[in-house]
């Protein structure tokens, strides 16, 4: 290429680009970026587009939560390095409206003008939807940052809303926890879940940086409940609430929330080790003594099917499923593995559970039953709880309104 | 579990069952701990299998070389560590009938003493075989480390077995390059594949260690090609020789070679980091002149479709493609898109591709490419190669053989 055209040229044009992306996102809002053409800009076309194979962004909930569980997940969580109220709202809709797209499958068209960057990063041009879906939390320095009134929303904070207070074995590092804004990517394809991750990303530039993210899969057959790497189904409660009624229980924020907050969740997330090398060594009855529940049939002790309710007085007093019982407090699991690098001097793989849970109010129900497992569970001599994050998920968007806007135009 | 059972116990029975799975080996050569049940130890049945999800592990050729792509994939490297030939051969021996199994779909009995640890760690009780594939490759210090002949089989090492020297632009990291045993696992399921890898390790538990490992994605439509993360189709020249003809031709070594490496095939490795946000700047016209192609047909300059062939006097003479076919070679390319850690300095994304070739002759099809390639190549500006390695991996195995006999024993 340097030879072709030179490096002052193509300086030249990245330079221009730049900024002329910054002059028609500063006119007019939303910005020549995001010309959006689905039928001709892209050579994927309207027919292979399966409808089941799509989830609208749009609705009373937002999506991701209690949609099945799709096969991939980025977890992402950006900084907002702008101080400026409208830059921001800026970067927000820009946002929205790339997930309105991309969730129906749509590309940014990749260019008019061949001279500037492509709108789209292309890598999805022959990929289906995928049921993605984006899903947003504010974390609380969203709101108050250092005791900063950063936007002048600080009164509109929700109630729960409070980093998960620091738990007795511990092992968080704070460069991969918390947040300013949370965003959980899911799709069934990983390529389309990144496309989504990094265009937001480009979408931020100026606004806001990424400050972690972390990748999960989980492997399921339909109608089963997945497996961890513990070789343990992961999920079988949820069942005892899947139902419109249990949601509202469980998941959704209600009456005591502001506005924007009801039918909206919190978000808790740990990023949680496991030595999977011990846990292979350990006899397949102190396994299960351990989750308190069958490995092959996911059954609890003394009952027989997985989702046959559990009888405390025939589990292990510390078994997972005993403490979880005790707390008498039920929440939506929407758990990933994530397998990482190795260590070198052990050989041994980073690996373990993307622990994802939504409420209506983690005080009551998850940071309780948090404290006593950290405390008590048997599962502790396995596991090492290395990253945090708490999110509040507003309700859903309706159309034609972008992410944020409830908050931050109030 | 330490109020039920004491430590000591637990402690005990893991003790006791390490031991136990060493003396079963050792005695058995193949052991108790493979001890493969399908029909009765794990909660798939037989009727959920789907003949067409599965890729038999013997064959004239390895499978997963022109195997038509997987989702995932898995690149796995390892260190020998036991000085024994025979412990060595245990190993391999124990690798190959989980392989099989694997492939197969069925999952190794979990237990028949619950007192022993599981000989299957169970992730994958209720999936599919998922089109599994496991590709075994040898590194040079497989046969000759530090000069040493550790294993008596100086001898066989075949004709092009070297690692691939220094490149003009290498930033190569020694602790992801080379090993002694590489395996690379595909699956169109990440559990799959991870449980393939896992397993693995815990067979190689005193003779060999996990070196390395890199984890990787390809997305692609059916009959289409998949695009990288650069959002452009990645593989289009592989169309050249897919025929038995070409295979032949381009893939598999020939006579010669030892008689173990006929039909098989040497795998290369780069771990190649793309600088995306650069990428991302960068003006239409000036990355369609770096590939050579159109960013959404795939058709070379001047072309119109995907697959007409490439007329060097209408490309840009840097392109990629002009390099390419300069070098009048062809390699056979199974590159899988990797995405890692955020660099907390920049905010930007670890990520790139996985680029894996097989070539009969890399001497003569890939290091010349390579070279001119670091040389010259417009993608030089956006991307670091950061991973290497080299392995020869043997001719297909025969049914009742393991993996390396052909070398072992002859």
């Amino acid at each position: 290429m340097e030879s072709k055209q030179g490096i002052s040229r193509k300086d030249f044009l990245k330079l221009s680009a730049a900024a002329g992306m910054g002059i028609a996102i500063g006119a007019s809002g939303v910005g020549a970026v995001l010309e959006i053409n689905n039928s001709t800009a892209t050579s994927k076309s309207t027919s292979a587009v399966k409808e089941d194979d799509m989830i609208p962004l749009y609705g009373i909930h937002q999506p991701g939560i209690i949609t099945p569980q799709q096969t991939y997940m980025y977890l992402a969580a950006f900084r907002i390095t702008t101080k400026s109220k409208s830059d921001l709202i800026v970067m927000l809709k820009n946002w929205t409206k790339f997930c309105n797209l991309s969730a129906a499958g749509g590309t940014m068209k990749l260019s008019d003008n061949s001279l500037l960057p492509p709108a789209d990063t292309g890598e999805t041009l022959d990929l289906l939807p995928s049921n993605l879906t984006l899903t947003f939390g504010l974390g609380r320095s969203f709101f108050v940052d250092d005791e900063h009134d950063r936007f002048g929303i600080a009164q509109m904070a929700p109630r729960y809303l409070n980093d998960i207070p620091r738990m007795p074995r511990d092992n968080i590092d704070p460069a991969i926890s918390g947040g300013d804004i949370c965003v959980q990517v899911c799709a069934d394809d990983q390529q389309v879940a990144f496309h989504a991750v990094r265009n937001l990303i480009r979408l931020s530039t100026g606004q806001a940086s990424l400050k972690w993210m972390q990748e999960g899969f989980a492997s399921g057959t339909p109608g089963k409940t997945p497996r961890n790497l513990f070789g343990f189904k992961d999920g079988t409660a949820n069942e005892l609430h899947l139902s419109s009624a249990g949601y509202d229980q469980v998941v959704w924020a209600g009456d005591d929330e502001p506005d924007w907050m009801r039918g909206g969740s919190y978000l808790a997330y740990r990023k949680i080790q496991m030595k999977i090398e011990s846990w292979d060594r350990t006899s397949l009855a102190d396994q299960e003594a351990t989750f308190g529940r069958s490995k092959v049939s996911g059954a609890a002790f003394g009952a027989h099917g997985e989702f046959d309710s559990v009888d405390l007085s025939q589990q292990p007093a510390n078994s997972h499923v005993a403490l979880a019982k005790q707390t008498k407090q039920q929440i939506h699991r929407r758990a990933y593995s994530y397998t990482d690098k190795v260590d070198p001097r052990t050989g041994n793989v980073d690996a373990g559970l993307l622990f994802i849970s939504y409420q209506r109010n983690p005080d009551q129900q998850l940071l309780p039953m948090l404290r006593l497992m950290q405390n008590k569970d048997a599962l502790n001599s396995y596991v090492s709880h290395v990253g945090s994050g708490m999110f509040a998920c507003p309700a859903g968007l309706k159309e034609g309104r972008y992410f944020g806007q409830t908050i931050l135009e109030a």
